[in-house]
């Protein structure tokens, strides 16, 4: 049997078979879906999936980790529910992904995607905006299709999560115009459901499709929210201190465009000298791209200011009140099913752990 | 008892008073559901739909004539169901439609909307997309919480509506790269599903919340189809020939962006003489503004092709398949809930009919 609470050294294999394996389930209904959309759409859309490049040929791109469909399948599972039974709620999900995707690259100008022109850089504005609404629609149909218990159980936590994930943007796009020493973390959490808000939907999903009792439902969506957020800490740390080679982001991109983040907002809160300073250079903003030497000296300030330090505690924190969560909500007995080792997985690929930090997470976590 | 059957011009108080009533039923919710968005979300919406200026004063802007939600009303109203009932149906297709307005408008790159910049020039195109996008959620909510009948049939058709005018959008975005001589009807068809599509989904959420029987919900459907078509036709022509002035749009502004509208492509496949000719100016398009005098000489050959006598009789004929639709839908008895006035009003409230034609779509109307 394999042993998904061993350290994350040994556990990777078993993610990655497991991602796999999911994968493997999601991505023929997932590439049927994407193919009935108007053509012009599913072009747009197989495209943004990485499936083609701009004039249809096929790329041999990898076809991504699919994280939410593994967590919606894996979910499913953990309730008792084959894989074809949870197979059109994985496809909603990532249905949703991507038509956020597809419309917040838009919304933050990010001009690239996978290494490639993003969908509205090849496709223009107006047909990516197109695809992800014609992308959202049809996770909707997808899961009305299946979602056959009553009371709609899967389709309503869907529908939260599109609520939910839209909100967060909003919340996102405003975080940065607020004034540098009035954001909180509460500021923070609220444009973290971005990304916490279709891991609820993803795991609620599965659950609902399943037929899990409510209570376990709630609680294994209060995992995915703790993991949500340490995921996103952790790429916050990891955008700054981080290998940017291997993560494929611009080195100190978040810093250079004075994203408030986890760290960034540890500091400002900090009261230190060295806070104080952050925010008055962020205050000063000349407007001139900032060079690699201000920015390194923003990074150390923010670390000197304790912000890498609480980053790091509360991505700790986050994933034991993630995983303490999970044992409530699913029979630790049933672990083998994924579930926990892929939390794990979902924040510790990301490189934020200083190789002096201990005990470190990885340790913590399995205490629990 | 009021004559829904009259002649349009003693119709129309009883068109206005029906129309009032409605919006009067649904503005509250539709105002509550806008201001349930994230806050800056629903002030881009309020903006939207004309209740406030940009920095949030009210406006005293006319509310608009929420046909949308008047079809959703009086739907089920023609079955037997109180207003109560259909409000959440009303005010979820109202939603849809300020969604593909806030979308389309920047798609087509229109700018201005009520004689006001576009929500995407005022706000930006980002917030103007997650307006939209939350919009199209809070639409799902809305009914979803109040779509109790099994198996959720309100739900589907108004996903069904969001469907197709995605799809319609698609394909009218298509439309103008077809080559002119390749335009058929069924191209126009399909893009005309952008317009029918929420027709169909009110009219069916709204016989759906009443319980309506499934062959009265399809031949109602048909009618509302057949009905979007009528209107979208009638818009053509108007556009071409109408009164710029009454219709609030520029003087021949479908002519002047080289429009595939239902006039011009008759007269496009009409083999006449003048077809030809009109196709060969289409096609050698120099790039340059055309005059109004070059516009004017395009409109002529539109009509000297018949492009707008087959225009006009597609509108007649529309509505008359409308009409006799939606007579075996709704027992003709119950006619003064209003559906039939207004689906007169809506083909009739077009400036497209000739002061010489004769008999006239109305008495013709009136005959079915």
């Amino acid at each position: 049997m394999k042993d998904a609470k061993a350290p994350i050294g040994t556990a990777t294999d078993f993610v990655k078979e497991t991602l796999a394996e999911c994968r493997q389930a999601t991505l023929p209904a997932l590439r049927e879906a994407v193919e009935g959309l108007h053509p012009r759409l599913a072009r747009v859309g197989a495209y943004h999936l990485g499936w083609c490049e701009r004039d249809g040929t096929p790329t041999d791109l990898h076809p991504g980790k699919l994280m939410r469909a593994a967590l919606t399948l894996l979910s499913a599972r953990a309730f008792g529910a084959g894989t074809a039974t949870a197979v059109p709620g994985a496809v909603a999900v990532e249905l949703v992904h991507n038509f956020s995707l597809l419309h917040d690259d838009l919304m933050d100008a990010d001009e690239t995607r996978r290494g490639r022109p993003a969908a509205w850089v090849a496709f223009g504005p107006g047909l990516a905006v197109l695809a992800g609404d014609a992308l959202l629609s049809q996770a909707t149909s997808v899961l009305a299709d299946a979602d056959g218990a009553p009371p709609h159980r899967a389709s309503r936590a869907l529908a939260r999560a599109v609520d939910t994930i839209i909100r967060g943007q909003a919340a996102d796009l405003a975080l940065n115009h607020f004034p540098v020493d009035r954001v909180t973390g509460e500021d923070y959490l609220a444009a973290c459901a971005k990304t916490t808000g279709l891991l609820c939907g993803s795991v609620e999903v599965g659950a609902a499709l399943a037929g899990a009792p409510l209570p376990a439902v709630r609680a294994l969506s209060t995992a995915a929210w703790n993991l949500g957020v340490a995921w996103q800490v952790a790429d916050d740390i990891e955008s700054v201190w981080g290998d940017a080679a291997a993560s494929g982001k611009p080195p100190l991109g978040d810093l250079r465009q004075h994203k408030r983040t986890y760290p960034v907002i540890a500091a400002l809160r900090s009261g230190t000298p060295a806070g104080l300073r952050l925010a008055e250079r962020l205050d000063s903003d000349s407007g001139k791209e900032p060079t690699d030497a201000e920015l390194l000296a923003l990074a150390d300030l923010v670390e000197r200011a304790g912000g890498r330090e609480a980053a790091e505690r509360s991505a700790r924190d986050h994933l034991d009140r993630a995983l303490r969560a999970l044992d409530r909500a699913v029979d630790p007995a049933t672990a083998e099913n994924g579930l926990t080792a892929l939390f794990r997985h979902v924040v510790d690929r990301h490189d934020w752990r200083r190789p002096t930090a201990e005990p470190g997470p990885v340790a913590e976590g399995a205490a629990t």
